[in-house]
């Protein structure tokens, strides 16, 4: 009879990407996103630093959700303090690819030309991308607020 | 203020690296380090496929560890059945840097090739390492049992 | 007195990107654009497969140019025919950042979602590059056959 | 009729591993291992930063050979001034598996625990591996001098 797997390692992981520095409302809508996957008992999966993806794990950690961070430098340190799970990765930018790997599915909040190479992965490696404010990419489906992104994700998984 | 970090974040993790292929009294050496692992509250990571990395895994989850597992591949399916959070890396044997670089100290079982890479990166990133039955390389502090590893894990942390 | 680095590593770089499985007459601008590289006296840095990257090597091979392939696997052998110095990484697609790293500026041609992730590079790590036929992103200089890419290139360099 | 490949892409590549603070009776084996390298018509092949490796590409530039240096950073400014074709990678020391995946043969010269690491890649990645003064680990073939490391590579490629 095959081990059964942990409850943790089943859970879906919704990865969020987006910039450093977004304007306000943007970081508004990343911490209402973090929130509802929280809420909606999924882990949430981003990039560890600043901007939207501290805001998304601000909010997915008020709603006592877990956190993963993928980080570009080699410490734990550099993580953003809503991280659970640091995650060292030592490769820069490259680690954006590794972002995209370990999600289910993804978010694009706003972003530059990382959230940009993020997308980009995120079709290679044929996740489904939900975008909000971000770059119009064929592929991304755009919606019009977080909670419309969580309806689509529960219904992906639910 | 500073946002205080959470708990699991603030969580010691012990790396245990080793053969995939090993005999089975380093299997059983593997299994009792993860269970102490765990009962002393840190965070397995290892490299999240077979054999010292399957049996640690065992061994943590039994306790009720946390186990993480940096996988070579790019899909979490390929983890062994015991890992609660499974980071694909899609880096081949390169990941074996990326288990050093998440522990905060090291024990190595047994092992071939890559235990001795991971080994050398340990002493690269100057993460301390003990040492069950495997290389013999300097700085690598040999014990004789996953007891006597767990006491001085202790030691550094408690 | 600083030693003068060989005429070899002085040459300007410029990287061809673009897709494996483009339209002929893509393919037949990839050749062209290889050939006025190495005919300029640049070094030819692509990706090392197929379709635009193995016509523009076609090119630069042809007018007795030097071609640099960054591999995705972890062998020469896998490189396209005209590939001079292959660079097996074992990083699959994460390559793309490296073949980014690799030029001094880019020439995008047709192109996927690969590409795709490589204009992203070309953006973060500040490279300029130029746009035959390819994604309409923010900052690609796009221009309208090999003839023109190559006058805004020497433009640069010489 | 399938195309032919370039007469540099068919040469074989030696790699050279070896510490970046080595004592000058290293540097100068480095350096003659280096020259024997390039006049043998092999590439040479490594890390492209100081101590055994600048001492060996210097040899090799001395005596007109090729060399290659993949870099642990992401500029080719940092390569040592013999080096021809700088490949920057952004892996830091993840890079030192890189290294011996673009190699056919290995030459090890003293050196700490990169030097390590690239020995159990060069296992890893069964890779043949002499070694002059250098760790005594199962599989290296140690041998007493540059001379006697040529032989023996000569013996297998020629």
């Amino acid at each position: 009879m095959p081990v059964k797997r942990s409850d943790l390692f089943c859970k879906k992981r919704v990865g969020i990407i987006g910039g450093n520095f977004p304007e306000e409302k943007f970081l508004k809508e990343a911490e209402k996103m973090g929130e509802l996957i929280a809420r909606s008992g999924y882990v949430l999966v981003n990039g560890g630093m600043g901007g939207v993806m501290e805001a998304s794990a601000r909010g997915a950690h008020a709603a006592a959700g877990l956190v993963i961070g993928i980080l570009p430098g080699k410490s734990t340190e550099e993580a953003n303090p809503y991280i659970d799970i640091a995650i060292p990765t030592g490769l820069g930018y490259m680690r954006n690819a590794m972002v995209i790997m370990n999600t289910d599915v993804l978010v694009a909040i706003d972003g530059s030309y990382g959230t940009l190479s993020e997308i980009a992965y995120a079709r290679i490696y044929k996740k489904t991308i939900f975008g909000l404010n971000t770059w119009d990419i064929e592929g991304v489906i755009h919606l019009k607020d977080p909670g419309e992104v969580i309806e689509r994700i529960d219904a992906l998984f639910k």
